[in-house]
């Protein structure tokens, strides 16, 4: 293999010619040999630091701090990277030591690289383009890498919740299809009162399209971003004006509505935000995974079990039972649900860990924010394909369990009293009768009455006085 | 002791007679011996199971569904409730199964046996005033707990963001008082870049002063009630008019801008609001634990630590080590902050465990709200009134540590590049010499040069450029 | 209030005359108003202290560091403690800082002040008897805090095994009593083949008696104590054979068979054992929690769930819906796994706080560990009085699943094969037949050899070959 | 891309025709695209797997369940999995539904396929061997996956333990070189009394050592495997002598000494001992953090800190401040274990979601614990071979702060007491002059007096008495 050397504080060290990235990159691969994953894993956080650098050297061209010729290839080759090039050079671990060093380092030598080849020189002769005299020009790895990692949010995020509006129009054309069906609610597993699988299915629409909201509220959070802040936020080696500059050439880069943090100070070390956005999706992934947890309870059979929905088939269910078929979609989504409150602890201790003037373990909570956003997107994409679009119902199972429910007797409260209404519940449950007979058998209702009371409309929603 | 003889579906049983509750929270403390702490742990859930009590009745009544007589025993009852009475009555621990069921049972005991006496009447006599039909007239325990729950938060968050408040202030006096006190910041531990300590301490403002603003978008979020959908949601056995007027009257009752959910059999099983609040409280939780542990940090010492900040003493430190003194105060708060992560995770398995129209552990969730509440509550304040109004500066020593640092290199960057500035931090670092002496002695630059880059002023803020 | 005074590095401080306590407690309670619990709470705790202190003593007459007269005073107060007196003079809060210093300083003072008692002096007569210098003798918090902890715990983890063997009897009992109940076993919720209610049983008393070995292994981890080690495990200021004399009295004081760790540096800064034996406690409550999931599914119902067993009633279910009874008992274990998990990360975040020589959060690590232990024990007691021995089974819905199951199928493989089964399966469903009539009416295999192949014995264990 | 089509019960499916996998994987792949990343990730797994299967297979042949011929192929398939081929087949994704049944499959065909081949026929060409009938013979997913998993988590915790004595012996040796090294000990971040830094690298040995052990009592408990048990533990399907045959078969291919469960109902549905192998990875975790930690705090600076070690530079620690190097190993190692404290978190929440027979979640238990154990495998390479081997000790430093120390103040409790102790000390901190000297200006003590106590060694151990 072909090598160039480049040097840094340690001294010499051989890079791979054909490389784009350098010496920091190259130190940072031997000493983070954890995962295997590459950064690149995570394409958005590439387009996000390109937009990042894209926009300081706009704003350090535009204060006349960076001249013309280098700014444009540093633009160039952003430009290359938002489009998706070059994102193998990106090689650094995803769990990394150094608050993100590494990370910055990557971008700002594939980029130097990339920029020297548009401006003709070869890789690695940084005298006429530096990845830190020039490219990481008034940054500094810790107002670059936070900011970027908020703009990478910004895009997964969006790509969640479009999984989610979909899934919530999953759910909410169940919703109609299921709306005449009348079943038993359930409280603790015990038969409560009559509901409609309509009203059950259109919960999980509400439910899915809430915590997008939440998502979102989120989101708006990550928008406040600390780039001009440099090291620790006092803005050392930065001009007056860059701070303002680079975020307006950055809401350009982005099409995000960014602002620059009031406290730079406080918004280098804070990564509240991240905790905040991990705790929504702590409560995304709980929520996904009471839903799963239904509708495996709704669908558990076929004979020995609740019945009342079928899952789509998707894939043979055991090795050794033939015929058998599992709630294998909703299973995945409950895995992936523990993963993201796994994730959401991992990152609460990343953040407690935090001191003085700097958070060192935000590469750990990209990670992991990264991961459950993915795995949730994917997990809502597979529910809604794989399993809720093809889920049918069992009518008439359904409907038997209601007329022979003594959870019916509820219906007859206002009529009958609790105390009246325990006994007939009793009685019922003990001569394994249903509540109907014995209403009539004991004269307590006329029939006629009693039809009113029970019929659906008036056991699935507020049914006496004036409407 | 003189009892009374009540009974339930399960046959007779004796409650005190000088009990105010009945039969459903005997059974309840026989059922439930887990804690040892009674639900009247938590006033303001008693207050706010009072509110619902007495907006229920009176909502009742303006529906004529409940007889003046006895809307007005109720109200009254309720109202000695919130004014602070009886709350020895509400004797359920605080763990108990059966989705709150029991918290409800007993506080419908409680008032219809205080009514009950206002009525002239004795306890026991609840054909008079009935706990089930006439105090939950229209309820379930499926709606009034988690509204009697979110209620109760309210007023808990409401004092936790006034603890924040009175710390946020302290903080920022503290950030006054030290704004002029250069001091060298540090990143990853390692010295950095000088900044002030004022700067520092107004990022603590900041900082709490922020997660105070979440807790209040959270706090929000529970001003969503589900009262009106009685037990699934449904809004079986209610008057059509019953949802609206009650939550007129809770409205009035808790001078909260309270709303009715749209979809009331997603609110009944939905339990995300309280997730994404613990989320907010364990954010906050984190965050001080941040704090703190840097207080710890900026103080340790008194000769082989940091010691840029004395920490005032509250107690000897050691019963071994003569005159030590600990950062016992910061300790707390961080243990504190342990807990409320716990909780957190208990929290989201309670969530996740909830099942079709209900959630069953609900209760666990409100314990454990309530005490990171409560805790944290405490923490902020002993957290001020015990420490941070009380911290000094080392002044001298802050700016020695500056003076002799190497990190001031950095601000010589944009005047020497980063490449020879690395070579003269490695020279200073192997010599033992300061930046000043090297810089002059080589002749880079003037000493008046020197001096104005390496001002205070400059040194802690965007420096070069026009302003 | 009567007062005295008292003294320390802080100067006078008032405490109550009828106090046992003194300055150092005083001070403790000022600074940490957290919880409202005083370490009374964890009677253990107190007792094991007690025979620490009393060790020491002994150990210090024997070297003769400590003069009769004062040793006998010492060992008198705490033997006074170990049974049962005095506890409410531990005041200081469960949520506390300074590594556990106030909780030791609280029983020197104790017993200094009974002890003066004893020797006919008034309380705060220091210098007869001084909390410090003889009750604290060779001592320091670091060394006798933890010490005392790990004692307690064993205390607690003997009770909870003792809650978890009873609970294990209870399971087999049942697992006996349905030994002869065939039913349909269940993966992924889905009906799978045959097993008998009595092997469900069966597998829950395996499951906790493995879990109790589980915690005595874990209990013998904390049996090595760092007693000697005095404030950071170098022994200064202890005679040479202090640690192995306070060591033997410590045995005999406790009955425990107590071990000095060999290096006491590690072992005063370690709380690796208390990791694991949470980490153990967390697998018990997952287990636990497994257990009461299943029969809460198993006990669903009455009419339109599995309903193949029935929990005893043991409070009305519902303030709304008469009649219902709800599986509350499992439901509080349910709930207390929770919150067992929870403090599990609680313990994880204090221990990976330690820093340097000490850990400075065992008291949240100490709290956690006791509510957890005292926790499960009461939630094991109450699902066995409560639940478990009054389960019935519902033997004929059971035995009418297994006849009309698909999954009886699965016997059928050896002889007609995997592939021709699962058509045989699918047409089953499809055509809302039996297996056996299919297999039959198709001439796939005799009625008599049929018989055989699904004879209970044969569907519940293995059954071809010869035996 | 030429193609084959197989079926199962969902009708026909297209399969790349030179895939060794078949239409079950097929599915699987389609059903799960939560990752990205395939079961190969883990080839320990694999081989586990393979392991299973020859064991099967040689067991079923003695048994006579299946002819020579068919086994001798499946085992020579498996073997080439033993030895590293063909991982690549498996492709299902590390996130999957089913309880692991898709893995199963995988490993079924892969092996069904390979073996065709071995016996000259197509890959497809199931009447000849077949991946259920021929491969899964006497097998369920529910015995072989939990089975092969143990036997992979044997192979990866001893990988982890092997770093972790490479770990201990690093540590070991700085405590031998560092063992003259006179330091202050710090509790609570405050100065205490002397000890050497080769103590404090001892005590890292010590801890590292003893996780290794736990470690080491945490595999024997997953020794314990549940094949022969098929689909519900009740071991339907299988010839009586099986379950011995197939453990005996699988000691040997696996050379572990492994036992089958006594009751294989629990343990098919028990994943306890991967919570308690979860729980002491987490010890492990918290352990090597809290170690890390500490070697970042002593390595603060290189002024404004602790200054009393200095880690090997390993890269440039910023990208804006020159010659800045940081602790970025510790800090990776950190991040690691904050990764499987959350991993515990995941896995406690799927083995609480265990459900009756068997547990469906068992897939994310087993990714969780090969990332864990994979992760903090190389976090112990990284962190010996990158930072311990290299550290270096400031001794002069740290002597200093040992002579100007008001700790010392403690080796004088025995000949003055505390209370004058205590005394000294607040002088000596007022008047910011040294122990030493104020004792012999006050002539408490003579100086060969006070030299004798404040020798090295009777700093470091203890003291007084006879030895």
């Amino acid at each position: 293999m072909s090598v160039r050397v480049e040097h840094d504080l340690l001294g010499d060290c051989e890079v791979p010619d054909a490389a784009y990235y350098g010496v920091h990159t190259a130190r940072a691969m031997a000493n983070f040999p954890i995962t295997g994953t590459q950064i690149s894993r995570y394409p958005e956080f590439i387009v996000a630091l390109a937009c990042v650098k894209m926009a300081a050297a706009l704003a350090n061209q535009r204060l006349g701090l960076l001249g013309s010729e280098r700014a444009n290839a540093i633009v160039s080759a952003c430009a290359e990277l938002k489009s998706g090039l070059l994102h193998d050079q990106f090689v650094v671990d995803v769990i990394q030591g150094g608050a993100g060093t590494s990370t910055n380092m990557n971008a700002n030598e594939v980029i130097a690289n990339r920029g020297l080849e548009l401006l003709g020189h070869r890789r690695g002769e940084y005298r006429y383009l530096h990845p830190l005299e020039h490219v990481n020009l008034g940054q500094s790895t810790n107002d670059v890498y936070p900011t970027a990692l908020k703009i990478a949010l910004q895009f997964a995020v969006h790509r969640l919740q479009l999984a989610m509006a979909e899934l919530v129009s999953a759910f909410a054309d169940k919703a109609v299809e299921f709306g005449g069906h009348l079943k038993m609610g359930r409280t603790q597993l015990q038969d409560a009162v009559p509901m409609t699988l309509g009203q059950e299915f259109g919960s999980y629409a509400v439910m899915v399209g809430e915590d997008s909201d939440r998502l979102g509220e989120a989101a708006t959070l990550i928008c406040e971003i600390n780039l001009g802040g440099t090291a620790i936020g006092t803005g050392l080696n930065t001009h007056r004006g860059y701070a303002e500059a680079v975020c307006e050439e950055l809401c350009a880069a982005t099409e995000l509505p960014l602002v620059t943090a009031s406290n730079l100070v406080e918004a280098t070390q804070d990564v509240g935000s991240f905790v905040q956005l991990s705790g929504v999706l702590k409560r995304t992934a709980v929520k996904l995974s009471k839903i799963c947890n239904d509708l495996r309870l709704l669908s558990s059979g076929p004979r020995a079990g609740l019945g009342e929905i079928n899952l789509p088939a998707v894939q043979a269910g055991s090795s050794i039972m033939p015929g058998k078929v599992n709630p294998v979609i909703p299973e995945v989504v409950n895995q992936v649900a523990f993963e993201v409150v796994g994730n959401d602890v991992a990152i609460s201790m990343a953040a407690e860990g935090g001191q003085l003037q700097l958070n060192a373990f935000e590469p750990i909570i990209a990670h992991s924010l990264f991961e459950s956003l993915a795995h949730l997107t994917a997990a809502c994409d597979t529910l809604r394909t794989r399993c809720v679009v093809g889920i049918t119902a069992n009518v008439d199972r359904m409907r038997a369990t209601v007329d022979q429910s003594i959870g019916l007797v509820t219906a007859l409260n206002p009529y009958i009293g609790y105390e009246a209404a325990t006994r007939l519940a009793a009685d019922a449950l003990s001569s394994d009768s249903d509540i109907a007979s014995l209403v009539l058998g004991r004269g307590l209702l006329t029939a006629s009455e009693l039809e009113r009371i029970l019929t659906p409309q008036n056991l699935t929603g507020p049914q006496h006085g004036n409407s």
